[in-house]
């Protein structure tokens, strides 16, 4: 079982004048490499958006920053489900450093939300059935 | 005749590990006084969008990096109205430093859009009234 | 006992095309109203990072994303210390809507650190006297 | 001779809610493919930063946003040297969209900078070098 990771470099638009990736930025590259985990299954957030009308909204966010990534550094960062509900997703992340030590750690809660009155929607059949079998 | 102007503040997300603003956000600061300064004729975006259909795009910049603006200066950042056109605006804005000095100064040309279909629509006639006779 | 607030608008730059603001830029504006709140209380950060030689970066942040703020809103970010280390701070945010209502909380562990060796470091003794006695 | 181009995936971080690409993040974008191109010639920036002291810092901006990009699509960055002078380089760069439509285009001039006192530098010999007869 391997778990999904996407590769993200750090740029100057992601650091900081402490020299180091700014904070909010790792929710950023969190968001890259869960929407590339949902591409590698086969879902594209804009037809998600466009035919089915749903889009993911994070609710919550814990994350733990645990050492400086900086500039030009070749990051990793994972995606595991932890947790499948009718509406909503658990997923935890880490983004690690060039030498795999982990730089920030995130658990993070999705909610499936229509995407124009932006309320709870069930996740669509297909998705939750690509999901179940997966983590 | 005062050219209007809104300050701005340098937080850590606005700066790199070079340790300065980083370029694009200017562009960013300049919209901020952009839309200040529709705020003070009157004109708020969310219902030119919502009501009136519209919406500005930047269709061109021309921007000089003068001087590097650095983490928490105070800036100030001008808008002077250039040309009107029927679907379209030309504005000069100056970021300024603490002692008055320019750090950046952009050419900024914006057109109307049709906040939909992306497409260029004739400026509204109560929003170009209020824009003909100010600068 | 008054609460120190900020007041934020929300420009483009700060939405997604979901149509609200894009939730790692709450992130930001928590750490404005931060920013502000010591300023307030007499400390500039380019101060204390070039004449004391500290800066304080997030080490842990738990946020919940309750209602989108959106496009063109005025909100107000709250700041309220609910925890002084000798090198560390946990401070407790709201940013709240035009009616009032939260649209996110966050709660915001900071480690005061070296601003070169970015290592832990003491809160400086007159900051730190100037934390104890306020909230 | 072929020009060096760099994939860009939009994601929701690079939107904005008219449901495009926020135009400044097209700087940004461009910048990712300078720093890749770069990178490939076997320049890293941060060893240019911390072993030859210098960086490079736009100076000028000429930009046309000619098409919006939108969500979730995947773009290509060019990155064409035109001019290289003994402490500055002129590039023009592209944005193109998925059909290869070009989205934006600019033209960019970047200073060698000093990378501590941020003064004009002369290009390092090597980077020079290989810089002359490729473009």
């Amino acid at each position: 079982m391997s778990e999904f990771s996407w590769p993200v470099r750090v740029y100057y638009e992601d650091t900081d004048a402490a020299g180091m990736v700014y904070h909010a930025n790792y929710l950023r590259f969190m968001e890259r490499a869960r929407t590339e985990w949902l591409r590698r299954k086969g879902f594209e957030q804009d037809q998600l958006r466009d035919r089915d009308g749903i889009l993911f909204a994070v609710t919550r966010a814990k994350v733990d920053f645990l050492r400086p990534a900086l500039f030009n550094q070749a990051l990793s960062v994972s995606v595991c489900l932890t947790r499948r509900g009718r509406a909503s997703l658990e997923i935890r992340q880490e983004v690690r450093g060039p030498g795999g030590e982990v730089c920030c750690r995130g658990e993070l809660k999705l909610a499936c939300l229509d995407a124009v009155r932006l309320r709870p929607r069930p996740i669509p059949e297909r998705l939750l059935a690509e999901l179940s079998d997966v983590e």
